[in-house]
């Protein structure tokens, strides 16, 4: 069974090749058989590639069908593809066994995706933000290895801690989400996902407080948060204080919205524009369990890959848990 | 006939009494009897007292239906309010005079009310913005006077310089438009006017032009833009250059989106974060005629004070023209 995984860049320009070469040899350590697809170091203004190039990045990976299709950093870009992307294409390398990975401007992609053909994706690492670092000891401890068990499936749930206040609340649902800018850009076009009883996942980086406010509000105000059964916030990372806060901070931004919205809105959640991210099956339905302040999100193990095209492959961690 | 005028704070904290005190000197010099609503100078975190001191201002306002109702400032605040405001009391305001204005995050507010009741209101200055500067030098040689023909009903019509390639466009529509980050953030409410056949107009403040462009594309995949007749662009200013832009900024951006966009856009309109700013009635039907590069936008008076409720103000400005 191969292994197989495809580097693009489908956002922003990649201005260094080292970094991608450096991600490519620790993916390639990880237990993958790495290629870099043309696009990866293209060059348009600050895109990887212009448009037509970026659009046929993402199609010729989709007819390739790699086990993985890792961008290698976010950016600005995607949005532009949206109205042209060939979706089934990318559902069909889904169902041939393709994870395809990323966060941050992936975000559009992946929801795009789930929009459209309901296939499955994952919110993962980037390969220069989260492998491309100069020495090993830059590298996060937790993120390769949680990223490994997804790929290969054996990742199963994933946990952290949370908020007092939540004990004992459970919840079944569609895991959905990403980059609270990107998902925000959505609402109101054709490529956003009406998920409803959902678990919805949001981040967000270089945003201050009242700016992610006034975008949970939008979704509270377009019925899109009471619609689900929980709201698990990562990190919202890289705003800078101003003088007029005066005492407005995330914590004053998550009262505010709490006030106004019945859904259970948790915080803690590893993922995000930080060094320590969690892998989340984006599309795939979840159980969210809270013990005391300890956040189980677990899912049944469901490759189609494995089990729907070819299982007599029998991976063993498919169903070692 | 009064000329009265009230200075409210509908969103960010004052943090300073003077430039409220200034611009309130400014504005009588101007012929306005200026009076400061108690929520002008209140502080709860960084907002202009909490919700609900911030709400009963809104109604206290609109319950006295001053001729202006100046905003002090922009900043955040008024999307928490949206929910629960009552728009049919501001709507009375305005039958019976008032004339609401401001921009930035003023613009939820006036769109707010063009999806509620239709009612008219005006994107102009703010009165810290562009009457508390310290000295009078400091302030522009044309907001004042174009405020104070607006808010006398003598201003019908606006013009400004456009790039060539629109000599002889014509259209007919209602205006409408706003900050774009801010009207941005009302789509998929019930807060949003669903305007068709337009002219909308949009600026933004410290936003790169690739988040221009991701909200611009957004309202074009959301079928909001090929819905107008044109589009008019303000200032994008105060945006910071990035080492990965590589030749990419406003012109570019504005490339890519007419690339996608049947419907004119236009730029040089003289409105956003910057000093010198039209007043532009919100909601009102207007025609837009270009000629060569010259861009008039004209309406029809219909101050509805004195023409619907009061007709025998008779005041003079009203038909001078």
């Amino acid at each position: 069974m191969t292994n197989s995984l495809t580097l693009f860049s489908p956002s922003g320009v990649v201005l260094k090749a080292a970094p991608v070469r450096r991600a490519a040899k620790r993916l390639q350590k990880l237990g993958f058989e790495v290629s870099l697809d043309e696009s990866a170091l293209a060059r348009f203004q600050r895109f990887a590639g212009d448009d037509d190039a970026r659009l046929a990045a993402l199609h010729r990976v989709a007819e390739a069908a790699p086990s993985v299709a890792l961008a290698t950093r976010g950016g600005y870009g995607l949005t532009r593809l949206l109205d042209r992307i060939d979706w089934p294409l990318l559902a069909r390398s889904i169902e041939r066994g393709t994870r395809w990975v990323g966060y941050s401007d992936v975000t559009a992609l992946q929801l795009g995706l789930l929009a459209h053909t309901k296939a499955e994706s994952w919110a993962g690492p980037l390969a220069i933000d989260d492998f491309g670092k100069e020495t090993d000891d830059q590298l996060d401890e937790i993120t390769p290895e949680v990223f490994r068990e997804a790929m290969s499936g054996e990742l199963e749930a994933v946990g952290f801690r949370t908020e007092a206040g939540f004990d004992g609340l459970e919840a079944k649902g569609v895991l959905w989400g990403g980059n609270l800018t990107v998902l925000s850009a959505l609402l109101g076009t054709p490529h956003w996902p009406k998920v409803r009883g959902g678990i919805l996942f949001l981040e967000d980086v270089n945003e201050h407080p009242y700016r992610v406010e006034r975008l949970l509000l939008q979704l509270q105000q377009a019925g899109v948060l009471q619609a689900q059964k929980a709201i698990l916030l990562g990190h919202f990372s890289d705003w800078k204080k101003s003088p007029l806060d005066r005492g407005y901070g995330l914590k004053q931004m998550v009262e505010a919205v709490r006030a106004v919205c019945v859904t259970p809105i948790l915080t803690g959640l590893p993922f995000g524009h930080v060094p320590t991210k969690l892998c989340l099956p984006v599309g795939r339905k979840v159980q969210l369990v809270v013990d005391r302040r300890d956040v189980f999100v677990g899912w049944e193990h469901s490759h189609p890959h494995e089990h729907e095209h070819h299982p007599e492959c029998g991976c063993e961690h498919a169903h070692g848990h």
